[in-house]
């Protein structure tokens, strides 16, 4: 039996919704995972990059072992119903950037954690996977949206359940998204966050999701241009990220450009606009992070409504 | 001439929207500001409690003299087109309660202002009175509501310029406030809060107000229920409202209660709640107040949708 998964990457905290919101978007991991016939084969994990990169930091960097994440969530999800996994072959077929602030490591425990729910006849409902998925991530910001496609806002509750709300996003306003070609482990990203911050900077982003939400729901570009300032995590992670600033200050001033964030931890920049200098922002972008010898991958995404889809199961 | 002004009572932070929420509620103060003909008289002011306190705390704790908060903000709208102001009776006609969370002073700041700027001729528009109010008041949360109505989110801009949006308030969601014999100064409330909190409840306080704003958009009470939980202030402000912990714990399981939030900084309590189980509500405030030997005023009121607005103005 064969299943194959495809998940969407994703784009999380939009500045001031750090730890709250996240989109899927459509760039895709393909996971398939097949039982293999022979007994005492164990987990075996194949991963082919089909990125553009030509640093080819994903074959590297991904573990073939039982400590790559995805082996983490299979065999949680075995465990739910009492089983242990084995004699299976896990490949990933990866176009999701690693590394980049785009969920790659979401998609991966996602499109896991899909595959063996059907491989087990689907023991696991929705409320279930969300919860295995955000124990294995460390947070639903990503997997949420994986899972469920669109924009979300997202909880983690004291029981451990996992709360989220559909928001809607305008189609007018267009998502750049762009990938510089180095990277930042989440790891080190989590470690330059403060313990505790300043609670006129907590009341400061508190104030910003909520203009962020009202903004979406009433379509008003000049609150969601305020709604995208944030205290609570891109001051401390810019310096991880060479040209940010650079790139904020450059692009403030254009006109339709309503604003720029961290995707996720960061390498990668989302920027958020009008109509269509699409092909100006671009320019900017690459133009800026060019001075510091920063090759940019830039793309314009929709946001991608579906999450997780099981693309095939056959059962030979 | 003489202008009288009646302005709404406000509730402030809805529990997680801390700095950043206001309501007006249907319970006024009439603030009248008459030029006085002989010259040298000065400033005059004069205060009536019409609430039902039997303590008079009203009468006793507002300043007669220059000092009341009311004439910095008269004193601010003069300077602002360089005038002083002088040869003025200003007669505060007092129903909302002092120093209990329900924006009494807010009220006073516009009810002085909007009066002064009747007299004056409006010199000065919507824009500026919210920024004159805001820098007397301190914070925009209850002078914002008392001016526009409503239920308003509220940001000052590092410009010194005031943002609010109206937010949209169900009309089937009741609110009861429940107005301790007790005050709590509002300096008090501040002082108790700590400059530095936990990052993890700064991001837990940004999703609360995030469902906020999305449970309004959408009428959806079980998020509500969770949007009303906050972590910046109430759990410090808590030893300063002797019962509040006993009532929130008393009113979680009961149905239709969406939840209790500390009014502004307390020591008033709102109950937020669908369908009429109203005197149920009451009863357990009541009661468990009553342990604590504390009379308890409390009045289900509707959002009030008009701001401050001048009752008359005649030109004797």
């Amino acid at each position: 039996m064969k299943i194959s998964v495809k998940v969407p990457a994703t784009t999380a905290n939009f500045g001031s919704g750090f730890d709250c919101l996240g989109m899927a978007l459509p760039i895709y991991n393909i996971i398939t995972i097949e039982e293999t016939v022979l007994p005492g084969t164990g987990i075996e994990i194949n991963v082919i990059s089909e990125t553009d990169d030509d640093d080819d930091f994903a074959i590297e960097h991904i573990p073939k072992d039982e400590t790559n994440i995805i082996y983490k969530a299979v065999e949680m999800l075995y465990n739910s119903i009492g089983q242990s996994p084995s004699e299976l072959r896990i490949n990933i077929k990866s176009q999701i950037p690693i590394a980049k602030g785009l969920g790659s490591s979401a998609s991966i425990i996602v499109g896991g954690l899909l595959a063996a729910n059907e491989l087990l006849g689907k023991p696991a409902d929705e409320a279930a996977l969300l919860s295995i998925a955000t124990e294995v991530e460390g947070h639903p910001d990503n997997v949420v949206p994986a899972i469920v496609g669109g924009l979300v806002m997202t909880s983690q509750e004291h029981d451990g359940s996992i709360i989220y709300r559909k928001l809607p996003w305008p189609e007018e306003w267009h998502l750049t998204i762009c990938i510089p070609n180095y990277e930042i482990a989440t790891e080190i990203a989590r470690s330059v966050l403060p313990k505790e911050v300043p609670l006129a900077d907590a009341t400061f982003n508190s104030r910003r999701v909520a203009m962020f939400v009202e903004a979406l729901h009433t379509k008003d570009a000049g609150l969601m241009k305020l709604a995208l300032q944030d205290r609570l995590h891109q001051p401390y992670r810019m310096k991880l990220v060479p040209g940010l600033q650079d790139i904020i200050d450059n692009l403030k001033h254009e006109e339709n450009v309503i604003g720029c964030v961290l995707s996720g931890a960061g390498p990668s920049i989302l920027v958020i606009s009008q109509k269509n200098n699409l092909d100006r922002i671009k320019s900017i972008v690459n133009d800026t992070w060019e001075n510091y010898n920063v090759k940019t991958d830039i793309r314009t995404l929709k946001v991608e409504s579906n999450g997780a889809q099981i693309l095939e199961a056959s059962y030979l």
